[in-house]
């Protein structure tokens, strides 16, 4: 076999996943692309601000010696005290820029955060739903991922990840506003799970981070605030990008912030940068550190994806869906009128709407749409939603 | 302890360089940075064409529906036709473009073909000297880096490496011009590397790939060319990037490019782009694509690194040093005056200059002049080496 036998099963084992993409590929090329309504992907439909284009031909002209080269592995030091400033007041607490290093998009640094904290058979605890890619990121760095089964209304079972913690618990991710759920976690339960991971390191007698992974935190609706972790628990990490806030996904531009009152500060710190270097990320892409240097604060219009949000959440309900609204992050996610939600989904694609099956989260029973699209497909879709749901529900 | 075992092993160990690194530091604090002569980073000196600057304000520029949002894993179509209609003339090949995956450099594309290939304890075999990070590389997807130790003229030991080829053999990395001892090798020592391949593949039953690590392809003298892999050896794979030949060093923009008639073509193509995907880079920087797709072709003016090796060769030469001339990459190797090469360059300190001892390359008795850096430090260390050889060589 030519490529290695982890690597072969896990993608024979997401197969089904690639299949489903391939038959919606088939349907776009049989009917046109037009003709189908595509909510599988979470590719921010949203320009990105005009800053972005007019501070990146600004850089682009500024005179500087070697504009492309290397920096500090950890980022140019303006950009990682400016996203520093930034944080010291999303987060109430004064964030030192020695713990921030510039990443590739929240995925790089939700490696490098693994990497530098794992030790081989070390545990990783998440809620269900969750983002899948979070199995590949532990076992990428030798540990594995712990899933909780999820709860009604997909908030944080406190109880189910207290019962998890065990010796060989190195660190709960949560992601909030959460992918595929779009729940937002609340400050109490925020400041619960703080309590419960000082509580459990203590008798587990070795630090369990809290990796908060936050690339949807501005989108939120309604006036929502995320809750900042930093105030709650000392030995966490944020994991966070500007894939969707400035509609920068493709350019792999994000931050890890390490608590300044995290133990080992320095050490940690420095194994960070480390694992950026020997990850073969070496550093995040250049230009993009100094763009975003510019643009803290800036962010995509977030009133057109709550409008978005609103129009399909509203032809689901009146089609018959069962769903609760959103408050963050740009996906619903609806419980599937047929048990398997897998076959839910494949019925949908004959009627040329394609979603993702929640199995594909660790959700089953549900299945999530991605409406960061145009709203010309969101339209299309209504009048099928609710012949759907004639159907099913 | 905060950080796992592994990585603060790793960081104890090459804790003697980073000391080394602060002494520099702590050198120009001192004395001033233009009183200091740092020859130890491989920081390309010379600015990116004018091409990069106009072809990207034109990107920024042009009418694009997602300009910044995801791509395929892979890439852009068009960029990774235009790289493999490139690498067709430069290889003497057809490439498919298929096989062509965009990276966060060749240090990107290094990760990602060995987590694809590497299987728990697979050992992957690389010529002295060595840039260091092979080493990581291999470790960070459960293998063994065997490092065959260098020979007179740093030329392949087709010996050696052919008896260090075993059952677990999974690949050879060659790094052609080399990194640090600017040694290209010869189209006939990599025929026979070819052949020697084909010969233990069978032998051991198992494909054994050639890697090479060719970021450095286009920095080469004399109108030197360095000798292409694909036309000697089916199992091959590309490493390569822009950072050197474009001065992109910070951007992270590479690929890696697979020979078509692979074994397995498909699959293992495949199995980079998921690597590529659940490692964390996703896709390579999409602005920094665009860009290359354009300037195929284009490089920097290598006749400065000619120059600048010229002048440094010669005074090193006339100061009574050691070494032989390289033919690519911008770095001299000379040997060690003191059996201790450690030593040597903390005597190079008291001068005010700064090198790394090949120790840091499994090259010991010899260090590393990187240069790659304005033509003032250049001249400034002249009279300095003189100095130095009187008393040393």
């Amino acid at each position: 076999m030519a490529i290695a036998k982890k690597i072969s099963d896990f993608m024979e084992r997401s197969s089904w996943i690639r299949k489903m993409f391939e038959e919606g590929a088939a349907l776009k090329a049989q009917y046109g692309v037009d003709q189908v309504c595509d909510f599988t992907l979470g590719n921010p439909d949203v320009a990105a601000p005009n800053a972005v284009a007019e501070e990146l031909v600004k850089i682009i002209h500024e005179p500087a010696h070697l504009k492309h080269g290397y920096m500090p592995n950890a980022g140019y030091p303006e950009t990682l005290s400016a996203i520093a400033g930034f944080l010291e007041n999303e987060q109430q607490v004064a964030v030192n820029p020695q713990g921030v290093v510039m990443t590739s998009g929240a995925g790089g640094a939700l490696n490098v955060i693994l990497k530098a904290i794992l030790n081989p058979g070390d545990e990783v605890i998440t809620p269900s739903p969750f983002f899948v890619e979070y199995n590949f990121y532990a076992d990428n760095h030798g540990g594995v991922l712990r899933a909780i089964p999820p709860i009604e209304g997909f908030a944080l079972d406190l109880e189910a990840i207290g019962a998890a913690i065990n010796k060989k618990t190195a660190a709960v991710i949560i992601n909030s506003p959460n992918n595929p759920s779009g729940v937002v976690f609340s400050a109490e339960q925020i400041a619960d799970l703080g309590q419960l991971l000082t509580e459990k390191s203590a008798e587990m007698g070795r630090v369990i981070y809290l990796i908060s992974d936050e690339p949807y935190r501005k989108l939120v609706y309604d006036g929502l605030v995320v809750p900042p972790i930093f105030p709650v628990y000392r030995n966490s990490v944020i994991a966070n990008s500007y894939s969707k806030e400035l509609s920068l996904a493709g350019e792999r531009i994000g931050f890890l912030a390490l608590h300044p009152d995290a133990d080992d500060f320095t050490q940690l710190a420095n194994g960070f940068v480390f694992a950026n270097r020997v990850l073969g990320f070496v550093n995040a892409p250049g230009l993009m550190q100094r763009l975003v240097a510019r643009l803290q604060g800036v962010t995509v219009d977030v009133s057109i994806y709550q409008r978005k949000r609103d129009i399909l959440y509203q032809g689901l309900v009146e089609a018959g869906f069962k769903l609760s609204k959103p408050q963050g992050a740009f996906y619903l996610f609806p419980r599937s009128p047929l048990a398997d939600d897998v076959e839910f989904v494949r019925e949908l694609q004959h009627y040329r709407i394609l979603a993702v099956p929640g199995s594909g989260f660790s959700g089953p029973g549900f299945f999530r749409l991605a409406y960061c699209v145009d709203d010309t497909t969101i339209e299309r879709s209504l009048p099928i939603f609710k012949e759907v749901g004639k159907k099913f529900c």
